[in-house]
C-alpha cells in the first residue's frame, strides 16, 4: 500500500483525485492539504464523501515527508513550483496538475505564463530538465523513471492524443492544424467566479482566448518535437453548459496518397498498447465518456474539401487531470496502468 | 461466480444495473435480453460500455433456463407478471422492477394499476402471497428466502425510509402524512415523449398527478402493516431538470413530549445496521448522494408550528432502482449487502 | 413620459426592470446607478442591451434629484433605509426591492432581518407607517397614492396570490399553513457565490431555511391582517436547476361544506379584475410564465385526505421583481395596470 | 392590418412566429392551421399564450385563401412544394420554412434533398425560378417583389451573415472555408426523439453530420454566386445542452496586405443599414442574442498563423428562423424592417 499526501485537496482537481484513490487497491491516502477548511472534515465540505473519506483537512506546515510515498499537488500555477525542491532531495515523486513542470524550456513557459497572465518568473527552473511531460501514452518510460511528472493541461491531453500517430506518421501537410475545442464549466475550477453562475452560464456558448489559450504551447512543444516540419495550432476555445467534458474537433490536410482506412489502421496501431485511448467508428458524444479515463477519438475525410477531421473527447476531470494523475501514479510505482481507473462509467 | 440475466435491458433501469453487474465481484452477465435491438452489442447502443459489455442483446425467445441464477426484469408493469411462473416453477428467483410483485394484495395491485391507467388485471395473481417487497432495509430476512422480489418504486423507497422508524416507534399524530416529491427526468425512462425533450423540459418546473401518483399505495400499504393507526399519505410529485435524483419533503404531527433528539436517536439506532441509510445533521442536496446507493435523511422539528420535518435523498436510478436491486440480489446469495455497491460516487 | 432612476441597475433586479422600461411607452430611463462600473456603458456589462441602452452607469452621489420621477431601488436589505428620506421629503415616489419597507410593524422587520441573518435595526422605522406593501392585487388603492412602496418578496407573491381568496373568505381551517416553495437560482443574485456555480448547481435539489426563510414573515403579516384566526406558515423552500421560476405548493385543510367548483368561483371572481392572476384547470409548470408577469394558480381537492391544494407558479424575476415593480409604477402614475407589461412571452 | 395564415402552427417555429404576430402592429393572426390537435385553442397546447392567443387549430382543408395576405408555412420539408401553386396563382405571397424554395437551380436542391436523406424530387420546380433566398441583408429588393420566399436554415443564415462581406470583398484567398457551429437542441424541432430527452442530451456535446449538413449547400449557393472564385465550406455542425443558439467559428486566410481595422470597417460599412447585424468587438457568447432577431459577428486575426477568425451567433429560433421570417414579411409589405421585432430581451 502506497500512501499519497495531496495538497490542494479541496478543489475540482483534488477531490476527484480523492474519489478515484477511495477505489484504488494499492493507494492510501496520507495527508489532505489545502489551504481553507483546515481542521475540517472533508466530507463536511463534500457530503457524498461521508463515510469514505472523513478524514480532517490538514495545513501545509502539518506536512509529513516520512510517511508519504507520493504526492499529488493539485495546485494552482506557482504554488509547486515553490514547494517542489524538498520532494526532489528527500525523492518523493510529486504528480503536479498546474503548468509548473509542463515545460522543458524556460521560454515555452513563458509563453504558457504570459497567456495565463502571470509573471513569467519561474522560482525552480533548474529542475525543468528533470521533468517529464505526464502524458503516459508517449512517456510510459521517462514517467516510470521520473521525480517530477507535470500533469498535462486537460485541452491539451485531448489534443496531443488526437495528433500524436497523424504527427509521428508525418501525414500532416498543413503548417498550421485547426482546432476548435469545447469544454465544460468544471475546468475553470471552484473559483471561477459570477460568470459561471447557473444563471449565466446555462444556456449560453462563449468563445474565448481564441488563438491564446495557454495549453497551446503545450501542444505545440510535443508535437513539435516529434514533427518533422514546426507545426503551429490555432485553437479556439469554446465553453459550454455542461460540467464535465471536453470536445476536440481538429482539421488538417492530409498527404494525397492516404486513405481513410490507412489513416484508422495506423491509429489503431499506434495505440494498441493505450486501454484508454478507444478508436470510434461513429461520431463522437462527450458523454460516453464521462466519468471514465478514455479518450475516444474518431477520424474522417472530407472528400470535398480533402481534409481530414479529427475528433477526441475526454472527461476533462478524468483523463484531462485527475485520471490521468492516477494513471501516472501507478506507472511510477510500476502498478497496472488501469488498477483503479478500469471501472464502467455511470450513464446517463 | 452466479450469472444473472437481464430482461428489459436496455432501458435506463437495465442498463443501470449492467452497469453495476460489471463492477460486482460476485455475480457475472449471463445473457441480456430486449425486445428491441436484437443482435447487437450492447455498445453499439451505451458507448460508454464499450470493452465493459459488447455482448449482444438476445431476444426472450433465447433465453437459457439453465445457465441463469438470477433474473432481472427492468421491463414495464404486465410483463413479468406473464414471465414469472416458469421462473417460480424452476426455482430461479426473480427480482422485478415493475409493479407487478409488489402488492400482496390485489386489491391494492388494482388501486396501483387504475392510479398508472392500465388494466386492473394480474395474470399470476396466485403467486402474489409468495412475493416480498424489496426493501432491505426492513425485509431482510424475507427477502433472503423468496423467489419473487417486487423491487420498490423510487419515490416510495424514499419515502418509506423516511417514515419507517417514526411509524414503527408511533411518533406520528396525523391522520394524514404530507409528502412534496421533486424528481429528476430519468424516472420516466426512455419513452416518456416530447414532453421530456431537453427545449421543454430544462427551466421547468411542474406538479403532476397530485394525491394519485401510483407509488403512494406501495407507501401506505407497507407503512399501515406496521402503524398502529392508519395513515393516509398526500402525495404531490413534481418534476425538475436533472436527470437523477428524488427530493422527498414530509411533513407530520408528532407526540408533544418527543424531542428532536429523541428522534433522531431513534432514526439512528433504527438503521444501525443499514450501511445505505444515512443520517445527516444537514439540510440535503440530491447530489450528494447522486451515483450512489445511499439514501440521506434528515430529520427537524419547526418549533413554531410543531411539525415535524424528515427529508429525503436518492438517485432515483440507484437506490431508486437498480442499486436496490442489486441489494436484494446479494442477499438473495448471502453476500455482504454493500458488496459491488460501496463506491464513492463521482462529483461534480 | 415620466422619468425613472434606477439604484442598483446592475444586479438581476435592476438589469430586468430596465429591459421592461425599455419597452414601456410611458416610462424612460433617467439615470442607472449601482456602485461597480461607475462611467461604463450598460451594454458593455449586458451585451443584450447594445444598441438598446448604452447609457452610463452613475454613482450614487451624481442622483439627479430635479430630473426624477420615480425611483426604484433594486439594492439589497438595509441600503433603501439610509436613501429613503430625502426622497420622501421631495415627493419622488420610491419602490424599493429589498426588505426594508414591507413591513409596518418594526416587529416583524425584526423577524424578518434576523432570519436573514442581519442586525435588526432599521435606520427609518419612523417611516414604515407610511409605506404600502406593494402588491397590486390587494393593496391598488394605497399603492396609487403612497410614496414609498416595499416591493415584495419573490417566494411571498406567488404565497400570497395563492392564499388570499381563501383567507378572505375564510375557506381554511387548519392552523398551520404548510407551502413547499421550489426556487430557481437567480432569485439567489449575482454575488450567490461558489455553491451556485454551474457544475455544483446542475443536477442538484436541495432545501434550506426550513420554516426559516425571511419572507415567511411577508406572508403572515398579509395573511393574518385579514383573516379570522391567526396562521401560521409553514415554508420549505427548495433550489433547482433553473434561472427563472418559483413554484409553490401549498397544502390545507378546508371547510367541509366546500366544493371545488364553489372554491374555484370563489378564487375566479375575486381575481376577475386583476389580469396578472391566470386560474389554470391544468397542473402547472413554471416555463407557462417564464418572461411574463403572471402568477398562475391551480386548485386541486384530494378526496382520500380532505386536504386542499393550491399551486402557484410565477417567474421570480418578472411577478416576483421587476415585473411586479413596473405594475406598481404603472397605478402610482394612473397608468393601465398592464401598460408595457402584457407581452406574450418566449417559448421554449 | 395584414392578415397572416401560418401552415405548421404548433412547432417551434410555428410558435415562435406567434409570439412575434402578437406582438406585431401591423399584422393580426387570421388561421392557423396543423395537422394535429385541430379544433384545439393553440394556448391549451401552449399556456403561455393563454389570454394572447386562444384561437383554435385549423386543418388544411379549412384554409380560407380569401381573407389571407400572406402566408408562412413553418412546414417540414416536401410539405409545401405541393401548397405553393394555387396561393402563387392567387398572388398571396409565402414565406416557408423548409429547403423547398432556398434553390433556384435543381441540381442544388438534389443535394440538399440527399444530405437530408429525402427523396430528390421536386413537385413544383418549375417555380423556383421565382423565389428568392430569404435574407434579406442581401435580398431586400427582391424579397419585396417576390411572391415566394425560402427562409434560410438556421445554421446558414449565420455563417452567410459572417462571410458575405468578405466574400464581395474578396478578402478570403483559401479555397476551403472551415466552420464549426454550435446549436442548440431546439433546432431539431418538437419530434426529435429519443437521444434529445433530457437525461441524453444535458451534459452530452456531439458532433453529427460532419462535411454533410444539410445547409452546406445554401451557403455555397449564395457565396458562390458572389465569389470571384468558386469556394468549398466544410462546415463541423455540434450539438449541445442549450434550447436556443448557435455558435459558429469560421477560420479563413486572408489577402497578407488586410489589417483587422480594414477588414471590421469594410464590415462596419457593408451592415450599415442592416439593424439586426452588430459588430462585436469583444467574443461573443450565445445569450447576448438570445430572444433577439440579431446577429453578432466578432472579428479577429491570428497573428501566429495569419488567419482570419469569424465568429458569429444568433438565437436559432429568431434570426434563424421565425424572427428572420417575420423581417421578410415586414418587407413584403414594405413596412419597416425592425416593425415588432426590435425590443430588447429578457436575461437571464
Amino acid at each position: 500500500m502506497k500512501k499519497v499526501t495531496i495538497i490542494g485537496a479541496t478543489g475540482f482537481g483534488g477531490i476527484g483525485l480523492i474519489e478515484l484513490i477511495l477505489r484504488h487497491p494499492n493507494f492510501a491516502l496520507n495527508q489532505i492539504i489545502a489551504q481553507k477548511d483546515v481542521a475540517k472534515p472533508l466530507s463536511h465540505l463534500y457530503p457524498h464523501l461521508k463515510g469514505f473519506c472523513d478524514k480532517r483537512i490538514e495545513s501545509l506546515n502539518d506536512l509529513d515527508y516520512k510517511s508519504t510515498d507520493l504526492v499529488f499537488m493539485s495546485t494552482p500555477d506557482q504554488v509547486g513550483m515553490n514547494l517542489i525542491s524538498k520532494f526532489y532531495n528527500l525523492k518523493i515523486p510529486v504528480i503536479d496538475f498546474s503548468g509548473d513542470f509542463r515545460f522543458k524550456k524556460i521560454s515555452d513557459y513563458k509563453i504558457y505564463a504570459k497567456n495565463k497572465g502571470m509573471k513569467p518568473g519561474h522560482s525552480s527552473k533548474d529542475l525543468l530538465k528533470n521533468t517529464v511531460y505526464g502524458l503516459p501514452e508517449k512517456y510510459k518510460k521517462q514517467i516510470k523513471k521520473s521525480l517530477i511528472i507535470g500533469n498535462p493541461g486537460c485541452f491539451a491531453i485531448g489534443m496531443i492524443l488526437a495528433l500524436l500517430p497523424a504527427i509521428e506518421a508525418d501525414f500532416i501537410t498543413s503548417d498550421t492544424i485547426i482546432c476548435n475545442g469545447i469544454t465544460g464549466v468544471s475546468g475553470a475550477g471552484k473559483n471561477s467566479g459570477e460568470k459561471n453562475l447557473y444563471p449565466q452560464r446555462y444556456e449560453n456558448i462563449n468563445s474565448y482566448k481564441e488563438g491564446k489559450h495557454q495549453h497551446l504551447v503545450e501542444v505545440e512543444q510535443i508535437i513539435n518535437s516529434l514533427s518533422s516540419k514546426t507545426k503551429k495550432i490555432l485553437f479556439i476555445p469554446h465553453l459550454a453548459p455542461i460540467s464535465r467534458g471536453i470536445f476536440n474537433t481538429i482539421i488538417v490536410d492530409f498527404k494525397p496518397n492516404l486513405t481513410l482506412k490507412r489513416i484508422t489502421d495506423y491509429y489503431r496501431d499506434y495505440y494498441k498498447n493505450d486501454p484508454f485511448v478507444i478508436l470510434s467508428q461513429e461520431s463522437l458524444d462527450s458523454n460516453s465518456v464521462r466519468g471514465s479515463n478514455r479518450c475516444a477519438l474518431n477520424l474522417k475525410i472530407d472528400k470535398r474539401t480533402k481534409k481530414l477531421i479529427i475528433t477526441s473527447v475526454i472527461d476533462n476531470l478524468m483523463k484531462g487531470q485527475a485520471g490521468n494523475a492516477l494513471q501516472n501514479a501507478n506507472l511510477v510505482f510500476d502498478f497496472e496502468e488501469t488498477l483503479g481507473l478500469n471501472n464502467p462509467p455511470v450513464y446517463p
